[in-house]
């Protein structure tokens, strides 16, 4: 196995390697500059080392990796126009740089390119490859779709959002792993297993994004804390507290324009006095250790087990 | 061979039975919307006729079929987003009877779901299916981005409206003849001169479309017309009237707010002092004469000749 920066490196190398071509500039430049944002590329990553787990080659399932890489930029380059977002890992969205039409249509050229690259050099998995990554990005959508549906109900339960984040977030971390399994040419069961270590995994990281997002450190986190409470954001943290908070302070506090730092501390304090930090640590921990148990289940050389092992602590324990 | 209206109505039932998932149904129900606004069905006819022309079974191709016309659909899904077209085929367009966000998501969802029928009961041609199918389709995001661009551009030659034409239009009907090749078991030879009659074809389909949205009978074409001369729309007949209209009447009647049925009739008094009407047809004739060469090289029935030369002849005099 190898360091996660040096499949971050092998992904980055790759991506730049690309070689999109030039015209229509248009069309073209915005995608190079949406691929060129960085960010973890946790799920081409995961790609590569679950493919080197199974006894692959990482360098087999590179396309494949990259593939997946692309239409998660692809995801955020449109959910960015949906939510109208201007603002992504630190630079102008699309939209805001460019326009909108070019933000849809750089987009659908970014889903198209990412099923052919998920092609190239697929041999015998091409079948199987496609169908798990297109079932993967119907997921999306339909989670896509909840979560804007969830803007408009006050009675979404927690069950609810659980499945909305495994759709939008999750599953998309279940394909990264079971397509290197797939690219290792694994048995059926294995892939499997390590596609429920990817959703485990991601449902934790969600939670902790969401933790994140009002009780993070704005210097390691990257953006401003308590844009989630601002935006009257349905995460676990908010629909837990409309649930238990008695006093009807959280229902007051939606919708309303009083000062920022006031509402973000009023609605903090709700969920400091119903626990919720520890309460989504618990939860955290639960996936962890369920993603933890579909390694078990898998047959992996001891430092492969460590390497997926410490990532998911990682993810729960993260402060970025 | 059938006829087209028999290819027509196992397209329609094949449409009608796809069977799409009911929740979330803001992310469904504006698929079956835009997959129930009917059209001519052009694209998979051609695809279903072209498999049979071969000694295909027509049903063997019914899926990549109907792939082609979800991704058609998608393309005037997201296009009229782009184009903010508030009616599509007598009906409000998606963003108009949903909103945007509806509107990118669902069409998202349908460029995914036609590949994802493309690959079904594809065998041993789906690697060769998909390469023809996503390198189509990043032609037509390059039509649409060089449309989008003419618009801001007043140098667009004729050249360059043929290739933009080309690549938004006419590709995707040299697509679905090609596919119906593919799926009959054809040599690529064959495959490609399919390919080059729909593309032929498609150019003729687009010239006459710019002809009937000046010259057209709008109780048979359907909609108003004029709207592209209102909208000082770059089609081949302006462009040409641009290049040769020393009068200057043509650049004066550009971006003016004069009354609509003035401004309709003005321009349309350039095109005919310059004879444009004959020279469209002129070109039309030529990129038919062009389609039926292709069909002299390949080694078909005499009733599938018939069948694709009728269909080109009938292209080029249509009047809707």
């Amino acid at each position: 196995m190898k360091e996660y920066s040096e499949y971050l490196s092998i992904i980055n190398s790759a991506i730049s390697n690309l070689r999109l071509p030039e015209h229509p500039a248009g069309l073209y430049r915005p995608i190079v500059y949406t691929l060129d944002g960085g960010g973890k590329r946790l799920r081409p990553v995961l790609t590569l080392a679950a493919c080197q787990a199974l006894g692959g080659e990482p360098m087999s399932a590179i396309h494949q990796a990259v593939a997946i890489e692309m239409f998660h930029n692809f995801t955020l380059l449109h959910d960015d126009v949906m939510d109208k977002a201007d603002v992504r890992r630190g630079r102008p969205t699309v939209h805001k740089k460019w326009n909108e039409e070019t933000a849809i249509l750089s987009g659908d050229a970014m889903l198209t390119t990412s099923t052919m690259l998920l092609s190239v050099k697929a041999g015998d998995h091409l079948a199987q490859a496609l169908e798990l990554f297109n079932g993967t990005a119907m997921n999306i959508y339909e989670g896509q779709q909840l979560d804007m549906d969830f803007e408009q109900r006050s009675d979404v339960t927690v069950e609810e959002y659980i499945e909305m984040i495994r759709l939008k977030t999750s599953v998309l971390l279940g394909c990264s792993c079971g397509m290197g399994a797939i690219m290792a040419n694994a048995p059926f069961e294995t892939q499997v297993k390590f596609f429920e270590y990817g959703v485990n995994l991601g449902l934790a990281f969600q939670l902790q994004d969401d933790y994140l997002d009002t009780y993070g450190n704005p210097d390691t986190f990257g953006k401003a804390i308590g844009g989630d409470i601002l935006n009257d954001k349905k995460t676990w943290l908010l629909i837990m507290a409309m649930n238990e908070d008695k006093s009807g302070t959280i229902k007051s506090m939606l919708g309303t324009d009083i000062a920022p730092e006031d509402k973000i501390r009023t609605v903090r304090s709700v969920y400091d006095s119903l626990n919720l930090p520890e309460r989504i640590h618990e939860l955290i921990s639960a996936y962890i250790d369920a993603a933890i148990k579909c390694l078990d289940n898998i047959d992996l050389m001891p430092e492969a087990r460590v390497f997926f092992m410490d990532l998911a602590l990682r993810s729960a324990t993260r402060d970025k």
